[in-house]
């Protein structure tokens, strides 16, 4: 069976080193908060105006101003600032905290497009940065969809077996 | 309703400041590499010969070899090492990894037990990095006992709504 690196790498494309290459420099040293914030800002602006519900909607259940925070929290934490994220919310439990929506490939390609072009509208982010980033993104985008089979798999063998219970258990 | 971060914090008594106090330090160039290889063996080697075997039984998946390095791996990174966990594994995505267990409050009170007493019987671990190491494990345990929770409760809506629909869909 493939492992989530695996799925995330061969659906992304993306190797496993070159999404963690965001590890060989500090990101937030060499960008600052400010940028990760215009970062978050830009894609969430973009998100929130989707022109298709199908996408709006998987975002519907929080605030355009939470989703920026919890954002570019957890990526100031990820590459290389404070802990911003773990202080106020604990781990990021990536899968753990995306359980509620739809992560699907055409979600991810989504996703990814409206990061793409976030990241080429902030001014601030060096065409290395940018490299790293998107790699890192990508290949997350893929390690979240891997995760969504695996809640759905899950979900269908719970039910076989709750299904086979007798009622009185 | 209760986030994760505040079960974990009502259920382990530890603080998420001091959970993270972990940050305010860098304890992989504090203890070095091989002290974390020695304390996720000698943890291990306490869980894999637990007299309890309904606990035991729930490492039984996988190999004492493969617990020990997936667990020092994410330590070392998590605690200012080398991303040596994501390199090999991607995401650490704790609730998502520990989706097929069943991880009860006793399960971590047990789980925090043996590593009380592998931390104790590891030498260079001097007192503070034990203390900040044990609130951010402590923190983390009922973190996880508090994504369990959230599992069985999404399963039971999802089994309902897998029941209820036609049988034709």
């Amino acid at each position: 069976m493939q492992s989530l690196q695996q799925k995330a790498s061969a659906w992304s494309g993306v190797d496993p080193n070159d999404a963690f290459a965001i590890d060989e420099t500090n990101l937030f040293e060499k960008l600052g908060l400010q940028t990760f914030i215009n970062l978050s800002t830009n894609f969430y602006n973009r998100v929130y105006d989707d022109e298709e519900e199908w996408f709006r909607s998987i975002f519907s259940y929080s605030s355009k101003e939470d989703a920026i925070k919890n954002q570019y929290e957890f990526f100031v934490q990820r590459m290389g600032g404070p802990p911003l994220y773990s202080e106020r919310k604990g781990h990021p439990a990536l899968i753990g905290r995306h359980r509620p929506f739809p992560v699907t490939h055409k979600a991810a390609d989504r996703w990814l497009q409206h990061m793409q072009q976030a990241l080429d509208s902030v001014t601030d982010i060096d065409e290395d940065s940018k490299i790293k980033m998107m790699n890192f993104f990508r290949h997350t985008a893929f390690f979240l969809v891997a995760g969504d089979e695996l809640k759905n798999q899950n979900q269908s063998v719970a039910c076989k077996h709750a299904a086979n219970k007798p009622a009185t258990e």
